[in-house]
């Protein structure tokens, strides 16, 4: 499959620099596009990377310029680089529509209009699923719950009884939302479950990526803000309330009845203890582990999580710990040393003092 | 929906203190609670922070007492809270009983009394099914595995073949038990999968969470003993025997062929190497990585795990370390001055010596 | 169930030291066998560690020998033990075969010969699946995806669609390919989503654990190169570049646009983060943390990861830190004192020289 630069500059909407004949073949990033395709580049770094790349043409952000190849300059780089991308790979779509004869949905549950839901989805009693929602095979709808208009959960994903789905939420496959708490009593040697009278609900425009495990609460919900994205495989455990829009990078674990304000970041493999809140807009660096309150406004990075600038003095310090190490027992030895002269010349200088008496 | 102080204290046959008229409209936990609702205390603790709290009314644990709000004493404060909550948000069941027959069954299975199989759910050969055990949507158990009486699980977990579960043991979804383990032989430069003999064996009143993988021995089991609970993303690889009464919490990792006595406490993202034991009554603190033996009836924490006690003089020491080095640049300064005082002094003292000489 | 020695060592053609009359009624590792049973050796040190065994005989590799009890010597120990084992142990197979009336395979998909799927399993819109292929329960391949020979997908994992997978490929139970990328444009304090126009390649041979989830190129390919192994609940996000025969351990997580050479291994729950470049055979010990380029042949540990040999000798002053603390609170008051003393004797010693003046 081919384009010119030409039908791909009208078919994006864009302003040519260069030859419209040029024959492009594909479209990949810089790092793998070759001759024959045409890459993107969205910022002055990456037009200085240009340099490097084998590609044929490029697709430029407004306002960008490049002598080295021929430039299709756009409004939206990006977007307009997957409808590029599409041209040569064109998306496959699922065929199928409507409610699937090979699902089962249970008769007291109410569906909106343009639902479809795939072969193999369960759909449980008194379950309302809105307007354009699409269950994908193998979901899991428990009793009670309530899914939002326009959103999508993809395959084998699983909602416990009870659940609340707001509207525009991705779900992604094989995430798991409402399962028990890890709450115990301890009695006579046995650990014994906790109320799991509790259910998870989700806000408007969240996402929720694969493998996500989001346990329901004691009593009351767990809570996922609005517009908040969690990554694969990001655990929230009961009770928590997480803010609106965070970033909760993937394998990132929250432990029971957390709370965080909105715009919180945390990147990949944070742990946070239970009970902690973590204000607004704090930051967490990757792998950080937080065992108390954090107020927010700051970056916090380490094991236990300290303010990224004192962790930075201790990683310069601990960087320099075995040296630190070495000079230390120089220095003793030294010390040492002193002493023992100082001891001699003591006595030396006492001698003519005694001497003087 | 609404409830008089009253009918609430007759149903949860607890004693009231003040207004049984007080008309309540719903239950929550002291953070979220707000006037109209009712609360609980289950401790002096939480009898403190009702100051604080908008509901009410509180349930409270037998021997307990406010003069904030109207309360009800009951015995078993946290059963009789979550049968307060469920009057108010009645909990749906799933309406489903027996055999789905949109579930795949194969002939040769054996099932028990009232098992319970919901559409989608997949049953190989030869599995052998207990009573009052009920398998939901997406299950799949593969062939000549066995389950014990009233065991649950949950939506799109997977047994592989031979897996042996015990009574009254909950599974959550997306559970993974029986995969392969992580085990292989390096040959001309190709790694090659150890055989896969084993299998996975669940005891008694074990509780696996959501998307947690356990693998299969290389020949013989790996075991989950009685009464322990995993938390949801636990990892346990082939060949590993926990003990009894364990609690591994959310993302804990144990590599291959581990042991731990009972009553072992792993917080949030442990981390165990290859070949390690560890004793009964061990803790191990969030975040910890453990890479050789640990006797029990200790606090472990860290990277690498040491007894809590060292780790905190480590982390006390750590705090200060940047500190530490400013001083011990000012200390080696002093040194050096005092070593130039003390040979400037030595000359002196020496040179009356040498003259005396 | 028994056999006598002499019918095992001829069944797996060994060479028998000892009775052939000698019953054998199971066959377990060193750890777990006990009178009656058989167990293996396969290096000296495994011989030297029979002496603890209960076992009544053991399958030995070629070359060792051992006088503590009857012995098989067979070529390829552990293929033959895992032989054994099954005698004692038949392994049940899922007797399922061809396409499933349970499964949904729609109509432009192209099967190859010999395929198998299992009930409940999808099968979307062109979809090319090769010969010998088998689709486990619930196994959800999304359209256009391809599917090379002889691959075992097992239950409830999910391919999202255009996936591309190779021959001879294993996938466990709930994994994830081609989930969304975790990316996003943050515009008036909302996150936008970017393109998710590419997909995932899995290359020949290669294993993909439990849970493990791979998210999709933002506009091309994530690749799993040939023959690498991920264990369970592992997380390769966008973009990323895994290079041939990786060993990446369970709960390992890389970033973004990461790229991997040859032979590298990552313990469990190591962590990189995104744009980093890891060159072939370099090892990353358990739960290390990577933010920059590691240039290959090197063992890295630690968080941040530094060469295992620095990390080794932090860890030693790590480890030495409060009793170097308290030493060196010791030093201080030394050289304090002998400050003082130099002070004073100073002072002594000027005297006569300003005496002598």
């Amino acid at each position: 499959m081919s384009f010119t630069l030409g039908e791909i500059s009208r078919l994006l909407q864009g302003r040519l620099h260069g030859d419209p004949g040029t024959v492009i073949r594909g479209a990949a990033i810089n790092r793998d596009a070759v001759a024959g395709q045409l890459t993107l580049a969205d910022s002055e770094k990456a037009i200085a990377k240009l340099a490097d790349c084998g590609a044929s043409a490029v697709l430029i952000a407004k306002g960008l310029s490049t002598g080295l190849m021929p430039s299709i300059e756009v409004d939206d780089v990006t977007s307009a680089f997957a409808r590029a991308v599409e041209l040569f790979r064109p998306r496959i779509r699922e065929a199928h529509q409507g409610v699937s004869q090979q699902a089962h949905v249970d008769p007291t549950a109410r569906l909106g209009d343009r639902v479809t839901i795939f072969p193999g989805a369960y759909v449980g009693p008194q379950v309302t699923i809105e307007n354009d929602v699409t269950l994908h095979p193998g979901v899991c709808v428990m009793a009670g719950s309530r899914i939002g208009a326009r959103t999508t959960i993809f395959a084998n994903a699983v909602l416990y009884e009870g659940t609340e789905v707001g509207t525009d939420v991705l779900i992604h496959a094989n995430a798991v939302l409402g399962a028990y708490g890890f709450g115990y009593d301890s009695r006579s040697g046995r650990h014994l479950l906790s109320p799991q009278s509790g259910y998870v609900r989700i806000e408007n425009q969240v996402e929720i990526g694969a493998g996500t495990t989001i346990d329901r609460g004691t009593y009351g919900p767990t809570v996922i803000g609005e517009g908040s994205k969690l990554d694969d495989q990001v655990m929230v455990a009961h009770n928590c309330r997480i803010g609106r829009h965070n970033l909760l990078c993937s394998q990132v674990g929250i432990a029971g009845s957390c709370t965080t304000g909105d715009y919180v970041v945390m990147a990949g493999q944070v742990g946070i203890g239970d009970h902690v809140d973590i204000g607004s807009r704090t930051i967490l660096g990757a792998k950080a582990g937080v065992m108390g309150n954090i107020e927010g406004d700051a970056i916090y990075v380490g094991i236990p999580a300290t303010p990224h600038r004192e962790q930075m003095q201790k990683q310069a310090a601990w960087a320099k710990l075995p040296e630190m190490r070495k000079e230390f027992k120089a220095l003793q030895k030294e010390v040492e040393l002193l002493r023992r002269r100082l001891e001699a010349s003591g006595q030396r200088v006492d001698a003519p003092r005694s001497d003087a008496a």
